[in-house]
């Protein structure tokens, strides 16, 4: 793309802002597009098919320009990854607002998306690529780590050691999935077309090998079933060909999803398409790979209903697979459940969700102390404790140093307040920012992935990500977003993320708090309202106002 | 519905709320259900086929409980007319967030909106119905005055005198039509199916006489338009039916549009229906209904493009009917323009739109001093002072005491800061409130209807409300809303309210002096981005920042 080049964050205490307030939306732009973060960092793309951190490379540098320039009473307007405004607010409200990839309902499909994104007039922001708060595939390890625990928990005996998970996709997303299986013991054989992204996995120490064939990856994988000991093995190939030919080979496979970019055909490769075509051939013909794409799906999920048929415990990991296949005439594309309804709306009910935090000096033992504080905040979690020990030996930070982990209402304003006062002491070298991936349990519709099956139907009620942005606008975070058609693709789902800015300040301790209180709250109100029982006993426990209920 | 019982807002100052900030929201929500302003007040329908103020009388209830009680530093949150959480914020936040009819892209239509409404889980909140800041039919009068003055200085050099109008709907919003065509000196003939309609606006003064054929109304119009003398006339019946009988007749018709709830098909009544039995048979069978609505609306635009075909200048009023002509098959549909392509955009590049405002009070002699404020502001803007005059001498107040008028960008924060003061010395009697349409320079992405044919393609992307309802709650409005399918129906529209209090303090003097310079300034930046050289010339006269021209 014109303009591109390489981008890292400025590490260290010297702002290029004029406060933290807005350094922090600076830096962290610049981290979403650091090559360690980001896919495709010359396009701008960050994960997840195209998501992108800014529309274009001269929308690139008018961000920067404004941020460095904001004061702390104005406010930046984001559409699609351009800023087009700037305007005069007060010290509570936003730095930044950004809309990416909204779009009206009747006009809400991937062929007019991409005919505005050729106008140059929008761009697919995903999640928090385009709202700038990607923090690596580390972002995604522990939402996996934590899915695939309840996997083992579910139907395992509390372990994955013994069982082989098959799945595709090293990206962004997926390429936490081998790390996440390993981590709770298992094996997991994962199927890529792109030899640079396994290569990658490899260097990164979320993958272990890559096998040559699948009766290889089969014979490693059962080696080491058999002595219970967990390793992660790549597979070159097209998943659509190859999981319907382990199926064909009655491999002992136990757990089957996958991570390909589905959400956006053009993004998956059809059976019978070269590598090395793919791209070309998506942006000659879209309409042509979109159904060749669909069809391949098909058989891919095909061969996934066929091992559920055959007793393997199977799941939609939220790319929308399944709607794609039904798309292309599969009518049992929906025999098998997505993970939300499967194993996170429970947390949900408690406000929890990944919530993540990032250190804007670069210095890695910021977030060691962040790691102890939230330790010795939560000493009775267990689950929590384990993943903070596995995560600080395992995880390579990618870009600024960042810690998640799943924190519900009334946790994630305690550790908030606590970094904030960490760096209020000079224990921290600098501000941490807080945020949290879309995927959360009260900031997002998705009928697909997380409201999939709400228990009142209420699945496609976009009102409450409304209310979430508006209400993080209005308690005093530092940036605030609503984006479309993350996770599952464009007319599917509506978000919205926000992130606060400890800057060691009172008002930043006020702001946090009030964020970091409602922002989950949401979550519990929302699920209050569906009627879990589990949200209603949170609302009661942890006094959260119902007013229907007064 | 269960629970339905007659509802006025309390005048005079003694506050039932904690604060005029709560008391005002409080006041306006009695004030849209006000028996003078909602059209079915027992079903909480305020206007717009089925615009609600709220989602049921239990949720009235609990809205009004919530808003008695809530303190200055917090926040009511309104999912769809129905209160769902209270949290706390602070003292420049918004007092109420409401989300209405929102849903996901692909479910984004009437059929899972009804099922949805079916289960209790939404309601339809049209523009201002469901965000309390409707003010009768008053409130549309003025936009149609202007657009009806448009058209007089497009095609019939500055006057209507001398013209006949044919339209039909006498409802909320429909019953400003003939009186806007008299202020404008011409001849409106008005079909109507229902005969409450009809008698109503002839008591409210809307409308001044009722014709008992198309014969009769003809030879009455002719009569008037031969002596350039101003007339309004009612006739019963089904426009389906007797716009193509005028257009049989050869009738001498200048001017065509349309004003049925065609947004909603079933709010339209079909050809072969009787009135009696119209909502009983939509209740009982939704989609035979629809199908005979959108026959019949393919009957009355057909005529309507015949009457282009003769001469007339012909326009869509922003109720979507050619849309639902074209689904029933009629390929002309789009063949007249809407009316916001031909007579408003222009208004909205200055960040013009229908600024309107509320005497909480309940004494009109406030509404006059607040009149008598804003001729003084713009003494050099004559269509203003004649609005103003004409409103004073036609408009019946119905509930509070409110006035409309257009105002833009660096308008409307002197008028909102000059009302604050008045308050404050004590000039007017107690706070009012200071809000618009959602129908506004940029606050909604709707390509049938406020955003049709933009320059540059960009008509559906719906970014734009949404920034503006964030940078709303980031600049201190007291209640700020974002609505689904407002005026064209569910699929078609994205938008976004606000509603400013003026209570004499300091501090909402400096809240409406940024939400009133930064809601109008969305209208601005919009259309720079859009591309058009007179919001381009807006901006650089009047200091509106654009961060990808510095
Ligand atoms: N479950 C979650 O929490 C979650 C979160 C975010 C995103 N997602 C979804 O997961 C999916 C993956 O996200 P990502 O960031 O990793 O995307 P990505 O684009 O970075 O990676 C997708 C990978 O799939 C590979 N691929 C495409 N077609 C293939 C085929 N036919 N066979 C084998 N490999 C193929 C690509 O080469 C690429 O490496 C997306 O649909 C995303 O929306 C899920
Ligand atoms: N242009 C604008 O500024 C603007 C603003 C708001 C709403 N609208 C749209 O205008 C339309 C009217 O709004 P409203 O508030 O008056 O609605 P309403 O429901 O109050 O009134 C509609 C009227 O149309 C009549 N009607 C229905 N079918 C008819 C038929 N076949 N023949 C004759 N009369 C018929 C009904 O009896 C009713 O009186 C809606 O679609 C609304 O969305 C336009």
């Amino acid at each position: 793309m014109d303009g591109a080049r390489p981008v890292t964050a400025p590490r260290g205490t010297t702002l290029t802002a004029r406060s933290w307030q807005t350094e922090a939306p600076l830096r962290m732009l610049m981290n979403n597009l650091d090559p360690e973060n980001a896919e495709r960092p010359d396009d701008l793309v960050v994960y997840g098919g195209t998501g992108r951190a800014a529309r274009n490379w001269a929308s690139y540098d008018a961000l920067v320009r404004t941020l460095t320039t904001l004061e702390s009473d104005e406010t930046m307007l984001v559409q699609s990854g351009k800023p087009v405004g700037v305007m005069r607010t007060h010290e509570w409200a936003p730095r930044v607002l950004i809309a990416n990839s909204n779009l009206v309902g009747d006009w809400a499909n991937w062929d007019e998306f991409r005919r505005l994104e050729n106008l140059g007039l929008t761009m697919y922001g995903q999640m928090t690529a385009g709202s700038w708060i990607y923090i690596g595939t580390q972002g995604i390890l522990q939402g996996t780590y934590e899915t695939f625990a309840a996997v083992a928990a579910k139907r395992f005996g509390g372990t994955l050691a013994g069982t082989i998970t098959l799945t595709a996709g090293l990206g962004g997303m997926g390429g936490a999935q081998p790390l996440a299986v390993t981590m709770n013991g298992g094996v997991a054989i994962v199927i890529e077309c792109d030899p640079a992204r396994i290569r990658r996995r490899i260097e990164h120490g979320y993958l272990d090998v890559q096998a040559d064939s699948v009766q290889h990856a089969l014979t490693l994988a059962e080696q080491s079933k058999a002595k219970r000991e967990p390793l992660s093995i790549g597979l070159l190939g097209n998943a659509a060909q190859l999981v319907p030919q382990f199926l064909a080979n009655d491999a002992p496979i136990d757990i089957v999803t996958d991570q390909t970019s589905a959400h956006d055909p053009l993004s998956y490769l059809p059976v019978g398409v070269e590598f090395d075509e793919w791209h070309e051939y998506a942006r000659r013909k879209p309409e042509e790979f979109t159904g060749r794409a669909q069809a391949s799906m098909a058989r891919h999920v095909e061969a996934m209903v066929k091992f559920q048929d055959k007793g393997a415990e199977v799941f939609d990991y939220g790319n929308s697979i399944r709607g794609e296949a039904r798309t292309a005439g599969l009518s049992r594309a929906f025999d098998f459940p997505g993970f939300v309804p499967a194993y996170i709306r429970p947390l949900f009910c408690e406000g929890k969700g990944p919530f993540r935090w990032a250190a804007l000096s670069g210095d890695p033992k910021d977030i060691a102390r962040t790691d102890k504080a939230v330790l010795e905040l939560f000493p009775e979690n267990e689950s929590l404790a384990r993943w903070i020990e596995l995560a600080q030996d395992k995880v390579h930070f990618q870009g600024l140093p960042a810690r998640i982990c799943w924190l519900g209402y009334g946790e994630r304003d305690r550790a908030g307040v606590e970094f904030n006062r960490l760096v209020a002491n000079g224990e921290l070298s600098a501000p941490v920012v807080i945020g949290r991936d879309h995927l959360d349990c009260g900031s997002v519709a998705s009928p697909y992935r997380e409201t999939e099956g709400m228990l009142d139907g209420s699945d496609a009620i976009a009102d409450w990500p409304l209310l979430d942005a508006m209400v993080n606008v209005a308690s005093g975070a530092t940036w605030v977003s609503i984006h479309h058609g993350g996770g599952v693709g464009i007319g599917r789902s509506i978000h919205a993320g926000q992130v606060c800015v400890a800057d060691g300040t009172d008002l930043a301790s006020q702001k946090i708090e009030r964020v970091l209180t409602n922002d989950p709250g949401m979550g519990v109100i929302r699920h209050v309202d569906a009627g879990y029982d589990r949200a209603e006993d949170v609302a009661a426990a942890r006094d959260v106002r119902i007013p229907m209920a007064e």
